[in-house]
C-alpha cells in the first residue's frame, strides 16, 4: 500500500459515513436494479416512509450518486437513476455483501470455538 | 443480483458493524502488511492504547479475523497474523478505501454544485 494507515483508515470511515445511516444502503441496492420512479422505490424498500425516502434521495442526488430526471409528460414523470459514481459504489458494496454471505458460517464457527475455549469470557 | 434488497442490506450492515468501531479497522490496515508483533502494533497504529488494542485482537481472534501465534522463546514471543478470512475482508476494505479516494473530488464537487442550485437549504 502507498496510502498510510491512517489514510486508508480515513477513507473507510468517510464511505462508512456516507452509506451508514438507515436508507441509503437499501436505496442504492433497489436503484442498481435500474431507474426506478418515486413509488416504485418506496415500494421496493421495505418500510421507508415517504419524507424519509425524499431526503435520502435528496443527500443522494447531492452527493452525485443519484441523477434525477423530469420527464415533460402531464403529470410530469421523475424518474432516478445512478449515476456513474453511485454505480461504481454499488459494486463495491455489493463485493462486501459478498464477503459476508460467503464468509458468515466461518466467523460463526469461530465464535463457537472461542467460546469453548474461553468459557469465562463473556464476548 | 440473486439476493434480495433485504438480505443484501442486511449482509452489508453486519460487516459494517464489525467493523465499524474505533480501531478494528486501523489495526486490520497494519496487520495487512505482514505478522505484527504487539509492540509493533502498539507503534503502528495511531492513538490506541494497550487495553484497546488488547479488547480488538481478541475480538477480531474470536471472529476468525487474526491468528495469534506464541513462539516458546523466552521470553515467549507472540504474534499476530490476519487469517485468510482476515486477508480476504481487508482486500474488500481496500476496495472500499480506493472508492472514496478515486471519487472524493467528485463527491465534493457535486456538493458545491448541489449547493449553489439550492442556496436556501441547510445540507
Amino acid at each position: 500500500m502507498s496510502a498510510t494507515n491512517t489514510e486508508v483508515t480515513c477513507d473507510v470511515r468517510e464511505v462508512l459515513d456516507r452509506i451508514g445511516d438507515r436508507w441509503t444502503l437499501p436505496v442504492i441496492v433497489e436503484l442498481f436494479q435500474g431507474p426506478r420512479r418515486f413509488r416504485q422505490l418506496e415500494r421496493g424498500v421495505e418500510g421507508i416512509s415517504q419524507r424519509m425516502l425524499t431526503l435520502t434521495l435528496r443527500k443522494m442526488e447531492r452527493d452525485g450518486l443519484v441523477e434525477r430526471t423530469v420527464y415533460p409528460t402531464v403529470p410530469a414523470q421523475v424518474e432516478y437513476e445512478l449515476t456513474p459514481t453511485g454505480r461504481s459504489l454499488s459494486e463495491v458494496l455489493q463485493a462486501l455483501a459478498g464477503w459476508a454471505a460467503e464468509h458468515r458460517e466461518v466467523v460463526i464457527a469461530s465464535r463457537a470455538r472461542w467460546r469453548e475455549q474461553h468459557p469465562d469470557t463473556r464476548s
